[in-house]
Order: C-alpha cells, then sequence, then structure tokens
C-alpha cells in the first residue's frame, strides 16, 4: 500500500530485539540479551541528583539546549578525554552511541558505497549501515582481533568508505584487538585513506589483562571518529553517549543532530555530567569490574565444565559476552529451540555475520543472569547441545 | 579532506541556531527564538516526580527499554488519542516530535523524490528533508491556511510522495488551516494517494478562537501521520514527543529507531507520564495559554502601534509566533542587522521558503520575552524600520 523507500528492503529488525518478548516468561534464564545488570544501577545517587537538578536549575536544564551538548558538559568530556583529543577534534554527546554509528553512516555513506565491518560485528551498527544503503563487506576475527592482512586485501579490493571496528571485549565475540593490531590497522586504513569508526562502549569494563590505548590515539591524520557511552557504565535508559573526531565529521553530526533529536535530553546529560563531577563515576565502574568478574568467571567456569569439549568459546577480558563456536555440524538455531523450551536463552551467531553463515556459532551473555543462574543455565545448555553433538 | 556524502551540499545548517550566539549580549530583547517560556516550567513537580521514579522504579527506568516506547505511556497515549486512531494506527514514543520528521522523510524518500511543504515552513523540517535528498517543492500560504487549488496543481504536476504541514498557529507564519480546508486537503492527498505528515506541536496552546480538529482525525485510508510533543506544554529540554500512523509506517519507525537512538530515554518518558497521570497536565496547559495569551495580545497589539501602517501581520489564536510582511522595499535582513545593533532580535524570513525569496518578511517570537520588553522590543523595532521604508 505504501511507497516505501527501498532501503528496508530486506531489513527485518533485529533479531534480538525480536526474541525479547519470547523471553518474558517466567524462571527463564536468559543469557541472550546485552543488559547491564540492573542490579548494579546506581539509583539512589541518581535520583537525589536528578532532584537537585531540576529543582536548582530547571529554567536550564528543562530549555531547550544546544546541539552538541551542555556546555560544561561538553567541557568535562574533553577533559577526560584529553589524552586522545587532538586540536583539530571536536566532540559531540549522543543519545546513546549508536546514534554516532546512524551519523557516521549518513555522514559518509552514498547508496552503495562500500564499507568494512568485523565478522561477526553488532547486529544494530549493521542495520543501521544497511538502512543508509550501504554495502557491507566484512573481515573476518581472529583471537586478538581483527585479520590485518584480509583487512588490507579487502580494502585495496573495495576502496571503501571505512572500517566499522569494536576494538575492546567485541559484540558479539568478546574479543579484544591487540595493541600491536590496533596500531597495525590504524597504519593500513591511514596508507589507504579509509576511515575508521572506532565504536568502543565496553572499555571500562576490563576484569583482567591490560589496559589498552584506544585507536583513536593514535590518530595523527583525523580518520578516526570514536564513540563512547554511559549506558554500559551508568545506565542505558539515560540514552547518553559521546562522539569524538575531527571538527569537520562533527559538523555534519551537528546538521544530522539537529534533525535527529535537536539535541540530547539535558536532564540526562546533566545527571551523567554530575555523577562524573560529583567523584562517583571511577568507584562505581570499579564496583561493576569487581561484580562483572565473578559473573564472567562463572560463565567461563561453566561453559568449560558443561558444554561438549569441542565447542570453543572466546576469553573475555571485560565486557558482556562470551563467544561460543559448537561442533560444525550443531545447528545453533536448533538448539536455541531446544533451550527455550527448557527456559534457557542465549542469541544464536548467523544474524552477527553480515554476509550469513556461521551456523554453529552463539552468544552468552553474562552480565544480566545472577552467578546461581549462570550456573544453571549454562549446565542445562551443555545436556541440550550434547544431544546435538 | 573527507568524502561527505553529496546530501551535505548545500546545506549549511539552521540559520535560527546559528544567530543564538550573536544574541548572548546583555540587554538583547530577543524575538528570534523558539522556545517556551522558562518561568513557566512545573520544575518542582518535576523535581520531585523525576526523584520518586528512580527510587521506586529505579531497576526499570535506568534499564534498556522498548523501541516505541515504555509500555505504559504508550497506552496512556493511545487513550488520550483515541477519537483520532484508527484501529489499523500504532504510536511510537519519539525524543521530540522532530524526529518524526526525520523518521517519515527515511520511511518515503528515495533520492530525489518530491515532497510538498508549505510556503514558508519550519526551517527544521525543510534541512531534515534536504538531507533525506528530497525535492522540496512548496504551495502557498493564505491567511486560513495552505493554498488548496495550488496544492492539487502540484500534486499532479509533481506526484509527491507525501505532504508535510503544520496545520495550527504554523511555524513560522502563526497561521491555522481552517476546519474546511483540513478536509479539502486531506481529500486531495486521498484521491491521488499522497500521504500527509502532520506536524502539530502547537495544537494545545490556543488562546483565542475554535478548537479545530486534527487532519489525522479524517483519516479513513490510513495516509496521515500525525507529530505532537510536549516540547511546547511541559519541556524541550526532556525530548519527549510521539507520533500517530499506520502500523505499517511505525513498523519502519521501528526500525529506524533502533538504529537512531535505540529508544527515547525511559526516565524522560516515566516524567512526562507521570505528569499526565497526576492530573497535572491539563491546569498547566490552561495557565501556559493564560499566560502566552496575554503575551500574544502585547506583541500584536505593539506591531499594530508601532510598525509602519503598510506592514501586515498574521492573526496567531496560538503558538509562539507572529509573523510580519514588510513594505516590498524593505530588506528583513538589513533590518535585523540594524535591530541587533540596537539590542532586538528577530528571525528573518527568507530561510522558511525553500524556493527563496521574500525578502521583507521576518518571524517574531513572543513567548520568550516579557511584556515589558515586547512593548520596548516592538517600539525600537517599528523605529528602525520607518527609517527602511
Amino acid at each position: 500500500m505504501y511507497r516505501f523507500a527501498k532501503r528496508f528492503d530486506g531489513v527485518g529488525g533485529s533479531e534480538i530485539r525480536k526474541i525479547f518478548g519470547l523471553l518474558a516468561v517466567p524462571d527463564m534464564i536468559s543469557f541472550a540479551g546485552g543488559n547491564p545488570s540492573p542490579e548494579l544501577f546506581p539509583e539512589e545517587t541518581l535520583a537525589e541528583i536528578s532532584e537537585e537538578i531540576i529543582a536548582e536549575n530547571g529554567k536550564s536544564v528543562l530549555q531547550y539546549g544546544g546541539t552538541l551538548g551542555v556546555p560544561a558538559f561538553i567541557e568535562l568530556l574533553k577533559y577526560r578525554n584529553e589524552d586522545i583529543m587532538k586540536e583539530t577534534d571536536d566532540l559531540v554527546v549522543l543519545s546513546g552511541s549508536s546514534q554516532g554509528i546512524d551519523f557516521f553512516a549518513h555522514t559518509m555513506i552514498e547508496k552503495g558505497d562500500v564499507i568494512l565491518a568485523e565478522s561477526p560485528s553488532f547486529l544494530g551498527a549493521l542495520q543501521t549501515f544497511r538502512l543508509a544503503d550501504a554495502d557491507i563487506k566484512t573481515v573476518s576475527m581472529q583471537p586478538d582481533g581483527i585479520d590485518t592482512a584480509e583487512l588490507e586485501e579487502k580494502i585495496k579490493q573495495y576502496n571503501p568508505k571505512f572500517l566499522y571496528t569494536i576494538p575492546t571485549f567485541q559484540n558479539p565475540s568478546g574479543i579484544t584487538m591487540s595493541g600491536q593490531k590496533r596500531q597495525k590497522v590504524y597504519d593500513t586504513c591511514e596508507k589507504y585513506g579509509v576511515l575508521i569508526l572506532e565504536d568502543d562502549p565496553y572499555a571500562e569494563l576490563r576484569y583482567s589483562g591490560q589496559p589498552l590505548e584506544s585507536i583513536k590515539s593514535y590518530d595523527q591524520s583525523g580518520i578516526v571518529c570514536k564513540l563512547a557511552s554511559f549506558s554500559k557504565t551508568i545506565s542505558p535508559g539515560l540514552r547518553v553517549g559521546y562522539a569524538i573526531a575531527h571538527k569537520d565529521i562533527i559538523a555534519k553530526f551537528n546538521l544530522l543532530k539537529q534533525g535527529a533529536d535537536v539535541h540530547t535530553s539535558n536532564l540526562t546529560q546533566a545527571m551523567v555530567m554530575e555523577f562524573l563531577k560529583r567523584g562517583y563515576y571511577d568507584g562505581h565502574v570499579k564496583m561493576l569490574c569487581a561484580e562483572y568478574k565473578k559473573q564472567r568467571d562463572a560463565m567461563c567456569g561453566a561453559i568449560d565444565k558443561y558444554f561438549p569439549q569441542d565447542a570453543v568459546r572466546t576469553d573475555p577480558e571485560g565486557g558482556l559476552f562470551v563467544w561460543v563456536t559448537l561442533p560444525e555440524k550443531v545447528n545453533a538455531r536448533e538448539v536455541f529451540d531446544a533451550c527455550v523450551a527448557q527456559k534457557v536463552a542465549f542469541v544464536v551467531g548467523p544474524p552477527f555475520f553480515a554476509e550469513g553463515g556461521h551456523e554453529n556459532t552463539l552468544r552468552m551473555n553474562f552480565s544480566m543472569p545472577t552467578i546461581p543462574d549462570i550456573e544453571k543455565g549454562v549446565e542445562r545448555m551443555g545436556q541440550i547441545i550434547r544431544e546435538f553433538v
């Protein structure tokens, strides 16, 4: 009946978001989502902060604000990022860092332009790129991050506009790009004039290993747009993230943001700002890391204990996800159906591959379930998977 | 240096937003913005509500939410709109109603598609349509709304995908489309299979005359997408609006919203919901209307008193704006420069015309300035304009 734009052809919405309804049954143990633990939200602090902000500063917080963000918040974020920001860079506050994926896509992509993504990669980003009319080509992942030889090959073959990468504790794989590869990825992209969209929402949630430099820190040529978020560290419900990139790129984001939502809610910006300014943030993230570490250890331990030996898992040093590759002949969608019938859920792997395939893979989240549920759910999954081996 | 998408060619950003910096000087009397009065924000109530929501319901409010919005809020909005919603319609909460303009554009427009807009029209919408690669054709405004004969002509000539209209207290003109014309516009668009994007953020701010039916209320064929907002009635800083349209259209909005911002902040949604549920809304809007009526009357009276007789103003029955057409030979940009030097500001008219021209027009806002400032500023403007006549 409607003459919809062709960009929707074949785009069916996030498979993950669609299964959420399926999971809202009593006693379901879910490793499916990507949510932070609601038990760890700083509710009391945020309740107090929100009340104070509106009572003391309502006339400005409740009014229209600047498109790039609340000026004092922008300054604070620039200060906190001074190690990676260049003089020619600028910063924009976003309504979640996903908005930066959307803006970068619309800033750069003309219908049919090629972009490169890791394989697997974040489903939401892949959908955004498709809706922006991009032609997505992929580069394989290795245990230490993207395959840099294949990256150079694909760049030569396709002349892509940019590479989309989640270098730290990647969604969905949990893989972290090594320091050496970060340098190599930067150098390769710089050599061929390919931009890098560095999506880094999990970087602060590190439970083991050594912190690594953001790819943005190598950026002498202004080719890297870095996205960061408070969704995983403070609250996703507030929708606050930000982007750092060359000011010419941020100027385009500014134009797009005027149409997208005019600006991010002043209230939620001010809440995050106050949470940082009052010194709660670092301690809160430390607490999150201590708790999530236990959950990650429980999940990895349970997988090693209950899954068949030829099921291979990644070894995430942080973030929210473990990625499992089942024996070749096992179809994760069939396992999924059997698991949901037994009230344990995860997300199947294939949708994360822009090029399809990989029917024997799956993603498991450890931030939402409790440790007893992790134990119980992984044991149950292990039993079911064994029936398919 | 960057290979930006061509859609940015010739798009320079909102002229209004750019002059805001210019106006931030002491003693400037500004009729330039489109902001609601900060003196009338329900600060205390919202401060209390926000604190209670987070304290009592933090685990859900601070978590990720559904893409379409908080379910209880969606239900409440559907209930409040039951007179205009059809069974085949659905509703999505937006991060301000501007987001609906962006989504509708990306849902419908392929590069080069023609759309129709009123002339003049909302600057932000025109920019959004340009960035969505639309070819904008315009239809003249008359004192009782869009020229319906010209509308039919342009539809036959261009086969547009949709008509964008702000039927009530239009930004920038202050003009309201008569009931007769609403029916005629609907019938004409329905006849030719043209969709209607009805942007109606000001409708509740009526100070005189009789309320009119939304164009959406005529919609038997599912051709109208209606946008509404709480920015003008509660607070623009919270960024909460919504769209009502056929469910097939809302399904596309859902896909776009997943990439745009995943969902509107749960907190700001819940704040608006509670403000409605606790019964504050209707009384608050009544108070706003009483106050803004005085400001409108002051501005219209002052224009009649101080502007040259051959300056023609519109007669807005609500909203935030009066539109002035100066004598043909007067250039509003020159008047603007002279006015800003004398510390009184407005917005020149030409940017509101997608096709250009109309150098002798300007927009004046009466919601932000106090009544004494309206008196003083309009008198000063009148003196300056007389120098140009």
